[in-house]
């Protein structure tokens, strides 16, 4: 499949490895060749075709009887397409003060949808009943825009994952205050592999009214789904995906890469091999004195605190990313194609560098 | 490149072609190439990689030293991350009444982004300075949405190219007025080829401030493009390319198609294909007693005018659709990949079909 | 209750009176002093004042036993409100072309609402089914935003007036395909007296669903309602009022305008009066030679075409504006408080100034 | 002016007065009477009338010569449309958790504008450089929504006020970042007249460039203003009031109420007199064993801790509103209206229902 490392058209190195994101990853091969296989000749455009008729069956493996997948492009897509589909024009949105949706994606719930983010602030990314009372009251209110979903992230912006219990405490609260559940599952696998338990275990068997389910950082070129479970509760994705530019033509490709991830175990092996790694790292940094790791490692983030210097000393000789500049919090990444060689490089320098204080 | 066609997860036949879109077709042999080269190790995400920077040489070569080119996910998505672009809060879009824009975007333009569109209808998809002054007026009430754009498209929804000359004086006008010029070119290829010219003879040398330059069609897997010419009229794409969920986080996917396409000649050869299949399909069937071909057939699509019982016989052997169901009007498109023998085979059932009436 | 006309604050001369816009009148006195009798103590804002709870009895009285006002601040106010209420992020408003809220707001509907107008040209600014159907279609199609509404005016922007057959016929045309009828009734008491039958005749009793209620030209100082028929296909106009800003924190004092324009016969003596001295303007204005009315004068609005020469003369007179510039086409508005003595004068300028030619 | 208090029409009682909120109040009779006298006769609708034009005088006399008056209908929308003329589709608005337009709108500077909220934790209400240091940051990072204006009340939703000094250090501080700063002075004047000095010192010559300029809870039947300062930073509030649905059509009596407010000094003796209202209620209740007052009390408003039993008792007797119902914390607000026997009358019932515990 991969062509001559010879070929002058290929203007990187293949080779090269680093922690600061899992989007920085490439295709696995296994994504790529099911993409060969989708091509050639015509299938209908926009979702009518076999692969993404196929991609129901494998979902609904997952996700259960009624889940019905709608591929978009990427995970702010999804995101937005999804709380579109559970909020009115009045409608607010709880989450973590940490979450995606409220700090990375450009504005765009708010901008594109309209939509108000009710954020509450939390140790370790998580919500919990308590804390989603702190913001869902006044429904009858106009003077406030009105709850009408919890949104939660499995695994977190902080690389902590919500047990099944925790996530079914979060939707029998929510159910009961009129609440739609909300899962952003960019890092679903991960989460999974983390507990050791199907993805079904903390999606529709704890009550998710609707997920947004990755396959970017889980090995696909590029293709996530917004997963329908509770359709009572979810109105007309089909067309706000499109008002949201998240409609593809050629839907065959996004189909077969998550057909690809999901219909045995590439998923799972992929998000296992990134926990794997970030335990390594996590263990490895660990044991340097002087760096302190922020969170339960529980999935393929490792965040840390280490002396700016270390840090600056650091990012000249891989790119990575502070999370918090001022606290000298730094985030690291493992991706599914993240070596142990690459760890053990990385833990070296960060030894090195800390050593040369 | 290609696995074997007996290979079981293929649920397709890839030797099946048709005439409903050139969004029914796959992706380009050079292309999946070109993607297979650009994988493996680590690329900074979000546009800070090799291919997307490498893209910006390519892009100065078509469209001159100041086209910067923003890849995107699709063509609903650059043409809404362009318009927004160029309007205030308070702005709207003057076009044509069968722009895509208008037609085909599921209401994004004004649901996303709030932009009001003036509309004047055409005789042949094609807009002219004597039609712009039917919507631009009234610049300084508030009463109106402020016009503060053009929208033309090259080649237009209904198969027609504009001359070079006929763009510059659109562009002449509107600049006159204060108007940009946005040009949505999903089939920006195909128009060149039907002109032989250079695509830079009707967009940045005929005043074209900016535009949606589309890969999708013209034998991408996904991934369009909007360049910006003047940088003066066109404010923070990068942000709102992002808060309109277009924001690829493996960009070097998107950025190395456009690089297979239009480093070369891929491009010219695939639109040209297309153009020369779309007029040996119009001379196959303009012969055919009782069917009207309905606008000058310039690029890779025809229009015709036949008997609804035609019509229908016809789309239970070959998937097309309506274009004025009223009327009986249908549209043909051609795509890189259709073969001589798709065309002939299709004009011999519009033969047949039309025979045993 | 008026002060001495000497008074050195009064910055105009009450005795002027124009034909630009029923908006240029000030207050009916009765509505001025129903303003004063409502003044004085403590009333809870927002609505739950005694003033709004007794103006839905005096609307109900009006409006059949569903009824319910929501006081608003401007009419475009109560568009955007309305509509919001039957629309969906992903809907589509069917409208003729001439309609205020296509025309006359500034684009808000789409800005405000993310709304699309779907317009039909119309000869005399009233839809039927069949225009109707020429937007109605697609409803299941997300290339296209989803026809939910029709909106009508009346009278409408040309002064006509539908009878309550032709609202009749429009309602059940749309309920049929769904669609729910929002009518625009800024001078809903002109239709009325026009046609000599009780506003129920032709909303509730028609079949309208919700309308918006106009005070303004009809006497108030500011005020407006979005009266709800139907309240099955209406959503959350509370809410919708607040974040569409119309929301009045002292709605005693635009519940008690709407109370004193419609508890008795004062919304129908203006009215019948303002449309009195249309049909005296258009009697007068037509026997002069070279004066060319333009649309049945069915309410207080009167079109005519005459020579440009003689408008901009007449324009340094009085103060009115052009419907069509380049045709030639006046707008004539009377108010209220238009007096037979204005109207006569305004005649005699007419004369004047064709005679001198 | 007033009717005579046996008119049956009349619905309330005129001598009851409460502490819920300053706009439960009436009209001024000074403001009422201005309005009578700007009645009669026509006046160019929509801002072109005489009393709109000498408003501007009025206003440059208090803000400074740059100065300019946009007269809208109510608080959300002055701060909506003021907001909209500062940001960007990609903007966001830096401003304290506790601010209106955070928590009392409705949503509306997300839903309607698109504009993200970036809020910041305050003890009092009132930012301070260091505060607004907590979100200024990441202009150029597309994945956050661009901080482009720091949004300040004065007088606070915490009834604190700010010196002039500590805007202006607001001010300089936003300014070297690039940011615009807006006042939401909805209680302008009562800040003024606590600080007993100019409103110019604390808004035009503090650094201030747009402020959303209140007129309803200091005595006006509706009506606020935005006023524009600095007209560099400040975009098309011609045309954003329109879009924004806040452009009155009868405008003369918007205008001419705040000219009444702010000619001569009504505008300062209303505020002073509530303010003063405000010191004797807290004195009086202060006093009282059991209540503790929570904020400083600067202005108009009085915060206070007592019992949740003896708040549902005193309810009872007054309505007034819970700010914070878990910790039993209440807001008591005066108005120009308030009388010292209303104080009076209220500090003895918290004394009966606190000794009846």
């Amino acid at each position: 499949m991969n062509p001559p490392k010879t070929d002058a058209r290929r203007r990187h190195d293949p080779s090269v490895r680093g922690f600061a994101s899992d989007n920085y990853a490439g295709v696995h091969p296994e994504v790529l060749a099911a993409l060969a296989l989708a091509n050639g000749g015509h299938q209908v455009a926009y979702g009518e075709d076999v692969y993404t008729e196929h991609l129901q069956q494998v979902v609904r493996g997952h996700f259960g009887a009624t889940a019905e997948a709608y591929p978009v492009f990427n995970g702010t897509g999804a995101n937005v397409v999804a709380l579109q589909a559970v909020t009115d024009r009045w409608g607010a949105v709880i989450c973590a003060e940490s979450a995606h949706i409220n700090t990375d994606e450009g504005g765009a719930p708010e901008q594109v949808a309209g939509i108000k983010l009710l954020t509450v602030p939390t140790p370790d990314g998580k919500l919990t009943p308590e804390l989603i009372d702190r913001q869902a009251f006044g429904f009858d209110d106009e003077h406030r825009a009105m709850p009408q979903v919890v949104s939660i992230t499995q695994s977190t912006e902080l690389g902590t994952v919500y047990t099944p219990d925790e996530i079914r405490a979060i939707c029998d609260h929510a159910h009961a205050h009129g609440l739609t559940v909300h899962l952003d599952g960019s890092r679903l696998g991960n989460a999974a592999a983390s507990l050791d338990v199907p993805m079904r275990a903390f999606t529709n068997a704890a009550g998710v009214d609707l997920l947004s389910l990755g396959g970017t950082k889980n090995g696909a070129m590029y293709g996530e789904a917004v997963v329908v479970i509770n359709h009572e509760r979810v109105r007309r994705m089909k067309h706000l995906r499109k008002t949201s530019m998240q409609l593809a033509s050629k839907m065959r490709f996004v189909s077969v890469q998550l057909e690809a991830l999901l219909a045995k175990d590439l998923w799972l092996r992929n998000a296992r091999h990134a926990n794997e790694m970030a335990r390594r790292l996590a263990e490895g940094v660990r044991a340097v004195d002087g760096v302190e790791i922020l969170h339960p490692v529980q999935s393929n983030a490792v965040f840390a605190r280490l002396p700016h210097a270390v840090t600056e000393r650091l990012q000249k000789r891989f790119r990575f990313y502070f999370w918090d500049e001022a606290a000298g919090d730094v985030r690291w990444m493992c991706a599914y194609d993240t070596s142990e060689d690459d760890v053990d490089a990385f833990v070296a320098a960060v030894k090195e560098e800390m050593a040369s204080r």
